[in-house]
């Protein structure tokens, strides 16, 4: 664990320790930002070995990460990340770019892109040997946290709104978590989780709240870097990622996991991250906009639940990471969210609202010449759409009834 | 294809060129078994070669397969199979297991074993130009090949009756599948879809009729040659391996993978295969402990819908695969399959009733001594959970609900 150095307040600047448990800023309430000794990482490792480590997941990073192995060998616990690139050719062709990649974080055990910090978190548990992780959450974090934490064996206990989907919590109580179901909104559960947490020495997932968290979703621009970044020819233009924002704390992680790879000279140049939010669910976006780093809450009602956020727990990071970057944000109305998922479907990529909304945002992007057609491009689908199957079904048009006979089917297929 | 040498019935023993596009045997009905030039593959391979392919899909044992190499790179399609084992040390251990593996089909793109099947007939469709690949489905088999069609911008039409459920009714809708519903069940749309394909020229993907499915699903016992036979001590026993059987088509596909690694030479052992039916969808166990090759029709009302079927289409074969093997059938009851689906969710894995059905008949033969602590045992999971959100839920009890405050919560706990 040499190669964890401690934190520091991304916005204050203050450092802290690596021994302290901590988790957002104890003085002025700012996310923590993760400090690797990367001195230590260089004298011990090239580009190269890392590119070489033959592990499929996340884990092939752990150099990176500051945490020692945390075993979990042979169960679904170590097979989070190293998640498949797809490159349909028509639909790169129709869009009119030269290079086009999606990124299917549905390909995760818990099916999205919160396996990688859930891991990383249940990780940390163990190694600081919390008897209990906690947190609040109604959907992907929840099921992604329940997943890995019983596939080692690690005890946790979930808080969630009592209005949450019956098949969601489902989810959680099939993989043994302890559910909490809440008289309140998930504000409320957000807070009463950091309550207990203080009181029963909890150790607390909260995203956005959590410094470890942003550390396993960075391990998404390790792989970014390993599947494309290396192998992009010299003089090519940066890549643009598009990912969906909700809390702001995926593309915070990926921005950490590029400027890991900067602080170490193992990157050629720093992509562009694209934030896309949805327009029903426009913090971060709005505050982007407004060239300010004070994040306003909104009344979010969007339909892609997984980034449908009021307050925003890791929005000044978010912002920094497309204006740091020469990225952008960009919002997009429901209905292009709903319509990109039957049309990345017709692909054979079935992807959860969130997901869609990145491709939504590029679809945007082009038009608006945002980006063009030699920017190579990089799309996360953030979950699997057998997620939320109800938005599926709002995606597409109902089938035809006929008679099971061939007259039937002849009339019907005007043959 | 050099290797595709023609087709073999499995009941009348008479053979088939393969330049012919058949279905069932023309003589008798009975199911056809793909021929390989086993002496051709022999001369160009070694067991060694396969082995060290470094494809992590099915497509790395194309060798072994009745097609040329159908392309479709960076494409789920190219994703299916190479699937993961796990073998979690608790289970294992409480189950008094030496060794157990669970072998995660939910982790293909549309998330079930049909995945196998369906890549394989798309690849077949590609290769004899079919215009049109039509199947009749409800469930998992239609998804993927709806799923593998669109990843490859292959033509499908999905007949499905007019009460399967909406939820699945929409994925199959999402991957841009022309879906028909008809007025009646599975059989009269599997019956329509037969008929179609003689008239319109579609190519039929129907399970358990065209031939090329079983050999998609043979892929799994090639892999499991891999990652766990070639891997076993000498003088271990016999690997049992666990599966559950609707059709009946997943356990004869796998058992023709083992036997086309046994007529290479490249099999050690022939594995022992253990078919598991739930009670209420008992017809091939039926006829396997009635010691006859007749499959009578049952009135199938399990909860475990994927292997929920009046009429195996694939019944023979299915009940050689465990006769000839030294294996047996198994039957157990639906609440069986419940609770082993929060059993197996408590390790992290989550499992469709299907999957779970084989582990709950895992518990039976161990309970009955049907196998024993020193059996090597592999159990496939068939489908991911997330495809069948409405039994998880039957398989947990619900979450209490509380007041958003320490008081309720220290309350609740009784701290």
């Amino acid at each position: 664990m040499t190669q964890f150095k401690g934190y520091r307040c991304s916005l204050c600047q203050t450092d802290f320790d690596p021994v302290s448990i901590i988790y957002t800023c104890p003085k002025c309430g700012g996310n923590l930002d993760v400090l690797l000794d990367y001195e230590k990482i260089r004298e011990k490792y090239r580009a190269e070995d890392l590119l070489s480590r033959s592990e499929d997941s996340l884990w092939k990073y752990l150099p990176l990460l500051p945490l020692s192995d945390p075993g979990g060998f042979n169960t679904p616990f170590r097979l989070s990340g190293w998640t498949p690139l797809y490159s349909p050719p028509i639909l790169k062709k129709s869009l009119g770019l030269a290079e086009l990649w999606i990124k299917d974080e549905g390909k995760n055990p818990t099916a999205s892109f919160k396996d990688r910090a859930s891991a990383i978190v249940v990780a940390r548990a163990r190694e600081i040997n919390a008897e209990i992780v906690v947190t609040a959450s109604t959907g992907n974090a929840g099921a992604a946290l329940a997943g890995m934490a019983a596939a080692i064996g690690q005890k946790c206990i979930i808080f969630a709104p009592k209005t949450a989907p019956p098949a969601k919590v489902a989810q959680l109580l099939v993989y043994g978590a302890q559910v909490i179901l809440v008289d309140g909104n998930y504000d409320s559960a957000f807070d009463l989780t950091i309550e207990a947490s203080k009181e029963f020495g909890w150790y607390c997932r909260n995203t956005g709240f959590n410094p470890f968290t942003a550390e396993g979703k960075k391990t998404a621009a390790f792989e970014i870097w390993e599947q494309v970044l290396v192998n992009l020819p010299a003089g090519s233009k940066p890549l643009c990622v598009f990912v969906s924002v909700g809390d702001g704390n995926i593309i915070s992680g990926i921005h950490k996991g590029f400027l890991d790879l900067q602080r170490l000279g193992w990157l050629k140049q720093m992509p562009r991250l694209f934030g896309i939010q949805a327009e029903k669910s426009a913090a971060i976006a709005n505050a982007y906009f407004d060239k300010t780093e004070t994040i306003t809450p909104v009344a979010a009602t969007t339909l892609a639940d997984s980034i449908s956020v009021d307050l925003p727990r890791d929005g000044v990071r978010a912002v920094r990471a497309a204006r740091d970057t020469g990225g952008e944000y960009i919002t997009v109305p429901d209905d292009q969210i709903i319509s990109s998922i039957g049309e990345l479907g017709k692909y054979g990529i079935f992807t959860e609202p969130a997901g869609a909304t990145a491709f939504a945002g590029l679809r945007k992007a082009l038009a608006e010449n945002v980006v063009n057609g030699d920017d190579p491009v990089l799309v996360i689908n953030t979950g699997n759409g057998l997620k939320d199957i109800r938005a599926a079904m709002m995606a597409v048009t109902a089938a035809p009834v006929i008679e099971p006979t061939m007259v039937s089917l002849k009339n019907h297929l005007k043959v």
